[in-house]
């Protein structure tokens, strides 16, 4: 079967440190990333140009798909967005389980930095979990790119997002962290903007008062749901 | 250096048959193509839901690209766009001297097509030559792909179209093809529409009264500028 080989030009580096809590496409969390460019991609004048652009697309691996060796090609696959039951095409899905493992994000673009002559790109919104292999950059072009009158079938809407409510206990930590400075407000906010995506699997997101763990930077975050439409957060404590 | 391999799904049937013509980003001319599934990837199960989505991206190889088995890292390339003298850094580019050379371009999908249990994907729009080849596609989604606010650099807005009239030499061939049924009035209209991108290098796009050809599927369009801002088609031929 015909292939082709493509270099990695780059990793992200993000406070989502594992999969479970990754939102489910970009830009539905504000949260902060860094691109380190890998030699000799890390040139600065490869970036020249690109700070006049609010946007970029990363195409990126799902390297933790452990089913990408397999020989066996899966034509349909369950999104959560319908419910985790129903199944789909694959290419008529955004899943991770596809031929080529590629992601495809659009991301804001904080600031291009360059230290040591090499280049770092500060983004915002992505959603690849921390040490994702970046396989392209490219900036992203409105004319082109930006259809308001698409029509996206079943994932027509945005999600909805739950609330969130922090427990007394959670706050009082929380108090303690910042003044520690190990967590700062903004974390605090990403951190109830991705529980209020719910990271559960689509099958569990029903269950009541189950506590789950989401990891964020070197942090374990737990929480329930106490209402169909409210999710509690509980406790955080650093990782074992 | 960490790399990675992809496989090639499919192909694009284009009556864009070679390089020089291509509009330089999807959406500029409304050409029709067909995306050719391989197997196993043809399978039609793969594809069920996607007809409920406006538009698709594809993201494909620049196998024409002769530069992409060098390993020498060129980090700025001159993107027509800027006149073909200003050096600009390649990831600020959709250039395709890019280190993994994969294009990126969302496109209207027509309809999904199945014959023998194979299939196949009607598109329009598209930038690609006839037999790219494809490594992905994903529905667009509207609310996490369209960026309405987005600011995009040297490339904020469609590059102006020329005017194209037409040779009185030209007209007469063209009905003869059309009573022939050898072309269509679509593809004259399509014709019309590429060459109203000016398909010359951004460092010819003064030159008058210089022939020029563009191949569209198996014809040779021949055409030159009278003013700067029109176009003559001239002539049309049969590829030798």
């Amino acid at each position: 079967m015909p292939d082709i080989t493509l270099p990695i030009i780059g990793y992200v580096r993000s406070p989502l440190s594992q999969k479970f809590g990754i939102p489910r496409q970009p830009n539905l969390v504000d949260v902060p990333a860094v691109v380190e460019m890998l030699p000799p991609y890390d040139n600065p004048l490869a970036f020249e140009g690109l700070s006049a652009f609010s946007h970029l697309w990363v195409i990126w691996q799902f390297h933790q798909n452990k089913d990408c060796d397999s020989p066996t090609f899966r034509p349909q696959v369950r999104p959560p967005r319908l419910g985790g039951n129903q199944k789909i095409g694959v290419f008529a899905t955004r899943s991770m389980y596809r031929p080529a493992n590629l992601g495809l994000s659009v991301v804001q673009l904080d600031k291009v930095m360059v230290e040591n002559q090499r280049t770092q790109l500060h983004i915002v919104g992505g959603d690849m979990v921390d040490g994702t292999p970046v396989i392209d950059i490219k900036p992203y072009i409105g004319y082109s790119d930006s259809l308001a009158h698409a029509v996206s079938g079943f994932a027509e809407k945005k999600p909805q997002a739950k609330t969130v409510t922090l427990s007394d206990q959670l706050e009082a930590v929380l108090q303690q962290y910042k003044a520690d400075k190990q967590l700062t407000q903004q974390d605090i906010a990403i951190i109830c903007q991705l529980l209020a995506q719910d990271p559960r699997p689509a099958y569990r997101q029903q269950e009541s008062h189950t506590q789950f763990v989401m990891r964020y930077r070197q942090f374990d975050c737990v929480f329930f749901q106490d209402m169909p439409t409210n999710l509690v957060w509980s406790d955080i404590k650093p990782i074992k």
